[in-house]
């Protein structure tokens, strides 16, 4: 509907209501307009019809959907079934080419628009989130893991002789195996223990990088979001490290966006030190399905180029839907949207830790004290369950809906990663002083979740205390939801 | 509804109108057993009520679906934008999990199931594509370039010693960029002129591999589906030399699925030498929006291993998008109408050929004989365009609303691709003795699309021969859009 | 997206590419401008991308949907369920104000546009139907009966003392009540037999209105579209004695657009006599669910006053919903699309009516001969059954997944059907010489339902001259499905 | 996804996973079972997920989307166009039959379904609300005006010699017109100014009453929801006077179902006199589009005839779209979300009376006293303007996106409606003291609107009451807007 179609509606309708419409229709106009021209998050959310609106108009600038195009070459983004074509707004050339997963594709100026938008959104919600120093950042349709082996493969092709990654050991597999995946030797760094804590070994890091060589070192790969115990790595020791050994160093920030003091510690880290490169997951810190994450930098030195080497190796084209899934919500949000979401989890974690404590604390057990990490919070657990594996109490949780309650009890068998053997797997630390649970106050929990979650596990620990049975599970349920809680464990 | 449901149904709508409809939900429920038991397509595509039933039935599989679920994890599958949830149907935990991307999630039943299901359908479907003996597929959300990465790393961790990828020279960059992207090295083997064809150098082959040894070469990766004037590569040649000297042979089948004559091809290659794995991109095979591939085997004795491999190299979860998209497009067809679909493009190809080479005759231009190309198609391009270069020939037709039309000119320039320089780069060889332009006969692709094409080309090459400007192409418009044509040429 | 955005956009992606997708967004944007200007259909159906753009717009022209609108009425279109709002495009608002269901409203600019166009669109796809001389249609939110009785009330503000409604019978309830509704009585003319077939007795309704007198005569009401082996009413002599008599004549054209006899009928008739309006129900004419209908005229001189009466007889409001569903058909179809419809059917009728008799004559029945009915078909139902009542058979079919079989059988008792008995009611006629039973050849049908209808019909009778029972149909069901096969036979 | 499936299910994923999804199908199914069972709003909302695998399920019931169905009938809902059929998720066949729109269809068991439990929700979110008495409930396919007409020719079938509907005057068109347009004689009975408020005159309806007499009476209509200064109508009086003469007694409560007094009212005259029937919108008490009403009784005596003279009175099939939207709006809020969404607008009505009381006194005018209106208030329009006509106060606020204020100036011209003559028509009263504009506390009304609202009506009066004109209102679209506004006046 352009001018000449409203002016022709006035032919229909009165011309009072017909201009009413368009100005309505300026309105949104002009918040496209400003989309394009200021490449940042709107101050508010969009309405679902101004958006699904900019999403047809988006997906009709792809040649695909142009009325009287023909295609004769061997792909052209026919989409034959129609459950499938809808889903994707009428999208399907991915985005992408051979050379480079950032450059423009002549047949898709809508994906390639979407996709150009949806990196200075995701760069604008990361300054939002607390690291305003957030200079670039680059979608790609890749979960956290394989996001953070393409970054790695972009440092080998700068740094072809490199081959070590140095790496403070956090127990959750897709790192490591982000590592070995790219074939590169994964260092691991023992964690220390600082009360219940489990931090960063900085003097061993810089003891290692010295062993083997900086020129031998792909990159440190430290870790903020994690599980406790476990705090974020120290970032700003190690950031000065590599800035001094002249070595990369990429943050594995995983669910980090979610939480402040993280983002800060990126920028800062960046500011003082040398941080080329933080990855998250679009799933976690924004709330859409798994399948996206971000590589940003907030270095104007070390930043760009990796991230066009990222971009660059990228081989071929890639889906864009996880792109469009990150950018719709960023529009629905919007700046106040998304500050508010960020503000209510901060907001409520204070609440969930203490109601977390007493509920703990009336069973006997206690919380531990985690002050670097504000997202997971651990729970001792002693005694209880009357002979059955520690693990049994989370199958009890499950049972009863619970999910993501992760036991993490001491295990005597070492456990092989990406071939390296680890003591004590789940848990950081090869001898950490006691069996646990773990919590997480994520993004997007609600006040109503942890209020039922306490409840629930209230009963089940008093059960667990009692020695007793879980009521309502029978004998070959308990065992099958046993193993489901062991493999829950080391998720 | 189950029979509880309908009996109480029978209290509110007379019972033999309740008892059909329980007898069509019978149907429709033997149609699910039928699919749960045999993994295979349907005999005839589900129709879409049925589809959506069943996408919405494995989505309430997955707990964060659950009524009553609480989440205290660190990924719940929270969705908050309501236009993402949506076009995911529920779905949000993504596929894999730490250890590997083939790996039930305990969160996500239904997605997990829904994966299984989908590699189990796509095995069958290669299967009646031609490549009877398919035994195995897995498909990646990740387009073919990164899958062949992806299997390339793979078979490094298996061979971590071999560097050497030995490779048929084809002027497509993602595949180049694949092997590069992981850190193997190239060897390019010039392709032979045989009349107006480009085959592959069996003979140089074998030479490199002996001058290289066996233990070096990662694998040899050769093509199948491929702009015309080149054919397919000789696959039952280097299937033999790959089983003589113990080297692992991928083939890049990117969109030669619809071809019976690749898919044959792979079939015979796999029994009498060694084909470890074969490729193929999701979106120009079974005409999804890009962002999918199949990896898949024929051999009993390299397959399986391999595909384990490459499952267990992913890094971490992965999106269900192209996944779901394959999965719903394959019971949409059933496997009548994918056969139909096949059938469809290879009834039509002899039509197309000769029509395109009575306009190319009508121009004083001939339709290359490339016998061994059953989807690509080049006509060569001699004289007109009064001194314009030859790519501006493609702007015109760009502008007349054809995409995918691909000129091909000699270029003195050499071009580094991937840090090797290409003489001609575009043409798959250094010294083609014309320039010419491809069309391809594509899956999809409808009379109506081929005589509308027709149409317009023979229009712009009348234009063209005269000498003159395509009709309503500014000049500056012209020069941008010659500027997108070169870049076509070797997209 | 304006102009100035496409400009903004050229900063992110190359201006040649952004270019080509604005010259697609004005071409269809020429193609609202030229549904705005022509108010007819386009000329070929639009593709599912445009359609769904321009519902999207229309329905942002609504207040409802104004960025910063704040309703302070008591009806300001708001939709608590995100489902509901979703399958409603975001229109609340409904067609109508207080004083006409055609008025505009002053809040919902898009909702009037729409149905303006509607109204527009329908008249030219009842010309298009071969009714060439269709001057002016109201798409009524209200199915064929209720529309009648509209009609008729609006009938009744303008011959206020007339009340008789001269009826040529036709055994479909809705027909009669739709008289009875509104207060009129009906004065049932029965028909004549002609062969095989009934027709209407021209010299009865003559005789008819001479005795009650022209001013006690609300109208005439005829019927096109009916079951065989009623043929279509005489609509010219009727139409002439309506013109002597100065007495208005409605038809009642149910699914009779889908027939060009019934169209051209109509069209003649109101040239040469009188013909105020025809009315027919969208679902069965345009394929869409039921709910609406469309209440038409030829006639310069009685039609436009009657339209506005009816539409000013509306008090209030209406749901929107099935004017959306036949504006979003009629633009998904165009002209050539509907008049293939269209074409399809007729083509097909000689053939399947040719099947038909053949089946027939296999098991000694005949096809009667009904020459004016071009839609339904009749076969005679002699012996067979084994003493079962004829209707079973209907049950039989049933059971087959055959619906829209009729069984017709003649009755002994008397049916009352709004307050008037009628002997053998389902026969359009006191005695019929046989039992028959109906099919049609609808819009949509399809050459496979045919042949799977004729097939099971053809196992049926093979079983019922057998006098056996249908294969699986166990006793109780049995009995329940005869039950439904009696209702059905009057439906 | 019956037992066996999921049993199959087990073979490709893990027992325990699956058992889990088949625990939560089995909590989905019961709540479906209880719906059926109890035929009551659920205790909650049902998820979006389950409401549409609900719907999903209910139009799988419908023969038309049955596998292997096969239609020969004339109407076999067939939806042409893919946009319109997945809007309707499958349901084509509407409801009712040609005798009866409350009869079940042979052919749509799942629409029949539907419409049943509809009508059962309906009468329960009645007594939710607050008509505890309510018995019984058809929601008809039919905005409110339409429906009143509807139950006026119900009544008049059953009392055929009545022809007198008594009505204390509301100057809301539909009303009127919905007395007029099936026939009968509307006799208006002028309000008694109370105060500021008009009352029911219940003298002068009993005097009426006896002059016409009780048999020429069709019945009491009166009206709950109203525009302020007008009140609620007297319906225990009304009720009391009703029984006494034995004269039908019908309720016009529009919008009344969102304010507790109304219902009780309804209730409390049910109890105590007779009324036979209460109507109210769907859209604007459900919020859902336009497009459906509720005809309910809480009289045991006189409503389920009436009901069921309403439901066989309807000429055939009828749209079930409206139905749809209350039936998901319904299961989305569940009995808490309905009784929340009624307590958020009654909790909020003091805080808005008191605001705008506030903001009139600080521009010197005065919130009229209107006790008996709870949803509707009035604010005196004193002086200001500068001599343009008070209705242009209105086009300024609607040019500030102010939708739903209604200016009511004394017209010295009276306004003829269905034939009356009404001086001062819009205000109820033909000489009620002062100018006033209305604003509602409507259904759905957030803090925010009101806020907003307020704020853009200050700075109206300030303009106005400066005589200034409005701040971005050129000459020739105030005209229009002003046009809009008188006739927004008495709409």
């Amino acid at each position: 509907m352009n001018d000449q179609c409203f002016a022709l509606a006035e032919g229909l309708v009165s011309s009072s209501y017909i201009r009413q419409a368009q100005q309505a229709r300026r309105t949104r106009e002009a918040m496209v307009k400003s989309l394009l021209a200021q490449r940042r998050l709107p101050p508010h959310g969009w309405d679902d019809a101004t958006l699904r609106l900019f999403l047809h108009e988006l997906a009709l600038m792809d040649s695909n959907t142009f009325p009287g195009n023909v295609g004769v070459g061997e792909r052209e983004a026919r989409v034959v079934c129609p459950l499938v074509a809808q889903r994707h707004f009428g999208f399907g050339h991915g985005v992408g080419r051979s050379g480079d997963i950032a450059e423009v594709q002549p047949k898709a100026a809508g994906s390639s628009l979407l996709y150009k938008l949806a990196n200075a959104l995701a760069a604008d919600a990361l300054r939002l989130a607390g690291a305003k120093e957030a200079r670039e950042a680059l979608v790609l349709p890749l979960a956290t893991g394989m996001s953070v082996t393409m970054t790695l493969l972009a440092l080998k092709a700068m740094r072809p002789h490199a081959k070590y990654v140095l790496w403070p050991r956090i127990d959750q597999k897709s790192c490591l195996k982000a590592i070995d995946a790219m074939g590169a030797i994964p260092v691991v760094i023992d964690n220390l223990l600082d009360g219940d804590e489990l931090r960063t070994d900085v003097d061993a890091v810089r003891a290692k990088l010295a062993e083997l060589g900086a020129d031998a070192v792909l990159c440190l790969l430290s870790t903020t979001s994690c599980f406790a115990p476990r705090g974020v790595d120290k970032l700003l020791d190690l950031s000065r490290l590599a800035a001094e050994a002249g070595v990369p160093h990429v943050v594995n920030n995983a669910y980090g966006v979610q939480c402040a003091a993280c983002m800060k510690a990126i920028g800062a880290a960046s500011r003082h030190g040398r941080l080329d490169a933080f990855i998250q997951s679009t799933d976690k810190n924004f709330l859409v399905p798994v399948g996206g994450a971000i590589v940003a930098t907030c270095s104007a030195e070390f930043g760009p180029p990796l991230l066009a080497q990222v971009s660059a190796t990228y081989p071929g084209r890639a889906s864009l839907s996880p792109i469009l899934d990150l950018f719709a919500t960023l529009l629905h949000l919007g700046a106040s949207g998304w500050t508010a979401l960020l503000a209510r989890r901060a907001a409520f974690l204070p609440t969930f830790r203490e109601r977390l404590a007493a509920v703990a604390a009336a069973h006997g057990e206690r919380l531990l004290h985690t002050p670097h990490n504000s997202i997971s919070m651990a729970v001792s657990l002693g005694s209880g369950g009357g002979g059955r594996p520690l693990t049994s109490m989370g199958a009890s949780l499950w049972v009863r809906l619970i999910s993501g309650c992760r036991i993490c009890a001491p295990s005597p068998h070492p456990k092989k990663v990406a071939g390296i053997e680890f003591v004590n797997y789940g848990a950081h630390h090869h001898a950490y002083p006691c069996a646990y649970f773990t919590v997480a106050c994520a993004l997007g929990i609600t006040e109503k979740d942890a209020t039922l979650f306490l409840k629930r596990l209230d009963k089940t620990l008093t059960e667990w205390k009692r020695q007793g049975e879980p009521a309502r599970l029978p004998a070959e349920q308990g065992a099958a939801a046993e193993g489901h809680a062991e493999e829950e464990e080391i998720a």
